[in-house]
């Protein structure tokens, strides 16, 4: 047998992983590299980031995943560069030849210019990032119950998100849920209910990427969860202790990010024209020109539905963008010619979820717009069944369950090393857990 | 109501929790204080070492666990010395009075005077010791997969763990089977069934503290897996590239710690005397002589079940101890006189289960000596019944009935930012992922 032709893949999200097993049966041997073990289900990562849900519910090891299919093969290896004239990707320490290419690496947090502001207002990528929030989040409930100042419990009990797409306003509406309904009986020295949560939008309306009546369902339902929505507010200002909304300075302990995305880095080494974000400039067949047996997919990718219409950054385009790539190249490696316009990627929108809170959601599905129960029980059905596997699926079931009858969140730990800047407030004389002496219980 | 005095307790370990409990309908305030947001269920941390748990599975927000409590209050605080003549507990940034303390800081690793060893051999007393081992035990297998040196991958396929205690006898129990059960179906270039598992043993017999036949019970249950037990070998060295044992070299990747542990460092700001591994030499009642209202109870406590014979490091026994110093301080309290004979602590020897495997284990209970599945089962029932709620009971019991069936386990993440000193193996022209290439799958 002849030596089988090599596709390499980077990234393990939901456009690599499908392509890899769309490629199972293809004459070709596929090697697939990330950076992390685990395939992320993103969807459900502000769940990891809200304590309602562990790590491990929601990522799987890629190869595991793939553990059955023969001819692929997965590296834990971090991709820096591709040379696509002489057609090798470049890891660290090493080269990785290949004879086609699917990139598909997607994206991170953009903090348009300001990545001062990252490590001040974090984002959610990655299990870590979630289990950084997560963290983030708790203390501040544990500062404010042992601060002394009115201010500074105030800006403790204050959250805002920045950005007012499908993860901000998951985000904004998990936080309160877990103020107002998970912890109150936890604390004895603050009321969590009082707790604010701002939801920062520099537009005119949520969720933009849906339809305006479903960004209006959106805010007003968080309202009554008790969020503060903001539109048209730009964020001008992120510091340690809060978050300037065009001219205003609101102290807040937490800033979170959820405003924007650009791609990863890797596909400036392209050499192909990229757009705004850094996503590649892809021919209709989400192939690059210039760079022969490459395929850029996900959110790297710069494709349009139509002239001026971008296909989404959402798992489902990922997803098909990893068929399609997968189908062609498979074709090419069994010598067919496929015709250009069944070269052509065509982009079905299968509709738009997003979840506001508990029994709550919002969901477009071609021209049908709805929200409340129905959207949510849609919402929990359709990401159940995305998950990976049987295990996952189970184990994110129970704690929905769970959740769902006793709004507790299982997963409220406070780990790594972080700074405990709480229980003594100030520095000179302490009034050392004052609030202690106060008011005894009982 | 004059005001209440006040108990604080340092730690909310087994004893430190039972401790709040039992003060429950005392006429005094409690305050606990712990350095951690969650009490971590100790015995159930190798699980979560290697991919089993989650560690949410087996930790709880102490504030949850008490919040039904009206005279308990909890702060997340470091504390870090004792002023006995003033009665107060200086923490990071201040001081808190108490009228009892009770102190139930436990214990933290012990390397014998080696403490340059600790970052080469981690131990497993906290969560994030936990996930820090995950990630090493999982990236050697990685590193394996793509290391093309023999030497390389034995090295990193190798696993040694020193310490015949139950930690030891567990982790080296269950890093044997990840090897031989959960993963080889997912790896294309090694075979994880060869990998290594040494468990170093200074003395004559494993699991010291029970009774010879249970060690040597232990010893052929390990063996049967694939376990090399060595006994008397004495640790000597500990290196990035292995360890030492008396004067023979064995390159290993992975080192793991569970021979020693000393009581937390606080103990000696009392000026009481310690014994050798600093635990505080306690009077019978479990105070201190010269620190008035002063409870040293679980491993911080150096106490005698009759003379020359110590009160074990267990959960049980710090539990009992939580018992009797709040039983004796509730008393106190309300103004009675206890007689010197019920001062004294009695420990109740209610027997000690070891793990070996699944399916294995050995037990001691009184007279009874006995192994294998019906000691697995006392093993499994008594651990799933003594975890904190019902949330983290099911969440076990799922994730071992999964593991039972599939020999899956459900955790299996690499986090953190390890370095990944995989895929590519040495430095110069790179031999590129060389096993990739050598035999296409399928």
């Amino acid at each position: 047998m002849a030596e089988r032709k090599r596709v390499v893949i980077i990234g393990g999200g939901f456009g690599g992983l499908e392509a890899a097993k769309k490629l199972a049966k293809a004459p070709v041997e596929v090697l697939l590299l990330d950076r992390k073990n685990h395939h992320t289900f993103q969807p459900l990562l502000y769940q990891v980031a809200t304590a309602a849900l562990s790590p491990a519910d929601i990522a799987s090891p890629i190869r595991h995943i793939l553990h059955k299919q023969a001819n692929c093969r997965v590296a834990l290896a971090h991709a820096t560069a591709i040379d696509a004239a002489r057609k090798v990707v470049v890891v660290e320490g090493g080269e990785i030849p290949y004879d086609w290419l699917i990139l598909a690496a997607g994206a991170t947090h953009s903090y348009f210019g300001r990545d001062d502001w990252e490590h001040l207002a974090p984002g959610l990528k990655s299990v870590e990032d979630a289990t950084t929030i997560r963290t983030r989040l708790l203390l501040a409930f544990e500062d404010a119950e042992y601060e002394v100042g009115e201010e500074g419990r105030r800006a403790a009990l204050t959250f805002a998100i920045v950005g007012g797409g499908p993860t901000g306003v998951e985000l904004a509406g998990a936080i309160k849920e877990i103020a107002a309904k998970a912890i109150p009986a936890d604390f004895r020295n603050i009321d969590t209910k009082t707790a604010r949560v701002l939801l920062l939008q520099g537009g005119d309306r949520l969720l933009p990427g849906l339809d305006p009546s479903l960004g209006e369902r959106a805010k007003k339902d968080l309202e009554k969860l008790g969020v503060e929505v903001m539109l048209n507010s730009r964020v001008t200002g992120v510091t340690e202790g809060g978050v300037t909304i065009g001219d205003e300075f609101v102290p807040a302990r937490n800033v979170l990010w959820a405003a924007g995305v650009k791609a990863n880095p890797i596909g400036r080494t392209l050499g192909a024209p990229l757009d705004r974000s850094g996503r590649v400039m892809v021919a209709p067949d989400l192939t690059v020109p210039g760079a022969p047996g490459v395929f850029v997919i996900g959110d790297m990718a710069a494709a349009e539905v139509e002239p001026g219409k971008p296909v989404p950054g959402v798992a489902p385009a990922a997803i098909q963008m990893g068929k399609h790539a997968a189908k062609l190249i498979a074709a090419e490696a069994r010598g067919e010619v496929v015709p250009p316009d069944r070269r052509k990627f065509v982009y079905r929108d299968k509709g738009t979820l997003a979840t506001i809170g508990r029994g709550r959601a919002v969901a477009q599905i071609g021209r049908l717009k709805f929200g409340g129960l129905l959207a949510w029980l849609l919402w929990a059905c359709v990401h159940v069944l995305s998950l990976v596997n049987f295990r996952n699926r189970t184990a994110v079931l129970f704690n929905w369950a769970w959740q769902l009858f006793t709004f507790g969140r299982g997963a409220r730990l406070i780990t790594g090393d972080p700074k405990i800047p709480v229980a003594i407030p100030g520095p000179g004389p302490k009034p050392t857990l004052a609030s202690f002496s106060r008011s005894p219980g009982s």
